[in-house]
């Protein structure tokens, strides 16, 4: 039967400050993407994050992000990949400590350390040696098609494609720039279908109309905001009606 | 046979700032306190100091401290048990990270934190909890006859008591502040004739002239400077001569 | 005429973190205390944080805190006299570089840093003389009777008298502990009415019955809230229905 | 007369973590680039470093560096223009604090903050106008024929032209990529006798034989280690030998 997982970054408040809506989008994701104190989160938030994981039977995933909590992890960052893999070895075993008896099920590095991974294989690989390093058996959580999965692959460590149901694609597989127009699906019912095609095709339509491949392992969505939950919600839905079953992969 | 564990802190460097003589020190120690990134220690600096530790024999243990990298953990600091226990899980969590084929053996908390718990019940509980959670089989490192055995007796976790070498004892057998006249013992050649006799007869002479008893299962010592390792050398030398067996407890 | 300065807490939020309804009660208070990046704040939410009480017509103030964003400045920590007064000076450079234009008007120091000052006579004689030395004509704001006005007075600072509407007193002129039963008059129209006899009596009634001297220089209002913003209006205008001026003093 | 100033990194130490021979080369040079907290330095560290200048009668300069400690502030970040500035404004004011009789001389950029100004003009006009607006007199360091100056050139700031006297030069002005080979000269005599040339002559060597011209208001030293302040003290006087009068500009 066909399947896709359902991720979400939660954990994301920081001492007196708080963000995302995670009590609200738990009972529809499938997998939680837990921030692990570099870019947001805090000891606290990160226990926290875990129960009500635990408790809504979601998936536990790190999601380790640059040492950059002013910039929130969204700025790309000169880092030697010695230093990135310690720093994602760091998180993912700090997560680890609040659930010891529920092993990670995957990590997803964050913003810019994701972006900049997705396209610099050196950086891909030294994260991905940080993570078999810790558990073998944890999954690499990266954007399909990336230096990421191609890291991977190449190291033996298991993954899921990760796909976005508001973006456009290149005909490399890339995400279009959001710089460009016509890089982000503003019509929500679109995302949905141009989703579950994705997910039943392994095909998508880029933005200058060539078709290519892509193996949807795991949707991205938010949960930062009402209308964002809100979307999980119809996704979620349509996933259902279209057969396709929402489960951690 | 007689035996004892030798302990010192390491791993203190940070980013571009270097501390401590790691490398003169280990092949004297039996047991590593390793610094966690909050009050000194960085991720790459955690990775080099458990490969340290582990090329020469020496037993990991996690040395959390308070989140206090300006003052290098040794301001007291108001903080909820739930903090303490939550920032030391994650803490030993990255830790063991770094060594995912060599269980850690123990946990010392650090500076104002270990000064804290020491002298608090409930926060020594906390810190407890939090390491039994994490892994019911580390021993904590804590004072002799303080706050935190006293925790770890009545959690069931397993525990060294530690003493130090150049310090005086109250009749409590908490150390005598450094504010007061002899709190300190200058000679080291005094220094390692009382640690010797406190572990062959499980008792020390306090500052006022009584005898109390105490369990020396761990001799603190220190590698963050020239003199620090020469006695190390020279307390590690001592201890074989005396036919005290040293090893990680 | 009466006059009293109404001051409140703002430019709290910090990188993607948001946090205070500052555009909402600023056209209601007349002294802004703008967090300087220690216990909040950042760059940037500095500059548009002055740059919207100079909107205003607000009185700018420096508000330094302990280095614990993660606390939010709130846990009480040890800290020498010598660090306090740099760190004050630091924040309080900060801040005025950021209104060159405009001499800072008043200094309060925030959360556990203030706390710890009201009872801590060198902690306060030193934070004194660091806005001293940055500009001697720039206000204490320090809770009314604390230590605060003490050091304040005996190093020849100027200073404005802290009282809170919603607080019960000690006879020693201290604020009885949230700990204890009274401690939070919950009523609003009750603390406004005790806020205006105040101002009008220079007295107030403790919680055991007596009546002490009191200064109200100045009225802490908050802005963290719906909630708050309301009482922030309503007592700026029973403030000017008595007759009493509300300026920055 | 020939004149020429010589700058320094000072005030690197933090916390427990000590760095440079502040005090060994103050006596050599002219003006010193104090570190202010974000990418290395303290607020005692600052004021410490402050007196220490002002005892030696070395103008004073803010040395803001990225928010990077763990990094040195020697990483490349993405930063948008309006957070450098800000950033810039907040350093520069902080420094000013613990110097209130005497007006900061200058700002040098520190690390990767100045050499992607030295490149992008957008950044260094930011920077410049961060400059500007905390105080139109004082100046700015930057690599001489960079961004960085012709930034401060547009916005009407006063500059110095900064040279590296162990630097070789590529045609553009630029300095050659530390990565290629002859980008720095070892031989000590020869880097000194180099820039006597450029501050008599106004024209230096490229690294493929060509002169361009150059004008060298301040030289580069260091102060992190033994044989770095030895050359300080062989350029002084070589400097002194050739008739040119060192000097803050």
């Amino acid at each position: 039967m066909t399947q896709v997982d359902l991720n979400c970054d939660l954990g994301e408040s920081f001492g007196r400050y708080t963000l995302g809506l995670d009590e609200q989008v738990l009972p529809y994701i499938t997998s939680a993407n837990i921030a692990c104190g570099f870019h947001a989160g805090d000891p606290e938030v990160m226990q926290k994050t875990v129960d009500l994981a635990v408790a809504n039977n979601v998936a536990l995933g790190a999601h380790p992000g640059l040492r950059d909590l002013a910039g929130f992890g969204r700025r790309k960052m000169q880092i030697a990949p010695a230093t990135a893999k310690a720093e994602v070895k760091y998180q993912v075993g700090a997560l680890q400590a609040f659930a010891p008896t529920h092993r990670l099920h995957h990590v997803k590095p964050h913003g810019a350390l994701y972006n900049m991974a997705a396209k610099d294989y050196d950086l891909a690989y030294a994260i991905c040696e940080g993570i078999k390093e810790v558990d073998p058996e944890i999954k690499l959580v990266g954007l399909a098609n990336s230096e990421l999965i191609r890291a991977a692959q190449a190291i033996g460590l298991p993954y899921e494609q990760e796909v976005f149901a508001d973006r456009a694609y290149e005909a490399d597989g890339s995400l279009v720039s959001r710089q460009k127009p016509g890089a982000v699906i503003e019509d929500t019912q679109e995302a949905v279908e141009r989703t579950i095609a994705m997910i039943k095709t392994h095909q998508v339509t880029t933005i200058d109309g060539q078709t290519i491949a892509i193996e949807p392992d795991t949707v991205c969505v938010h949960g930062d905001g009402v209308k964002a939950v809100a979307f999980v919600k119809q996704i979620h839905q349509a996933l259902l009606d279209n057969g396709i079953k929402v489960i951690a992969g």
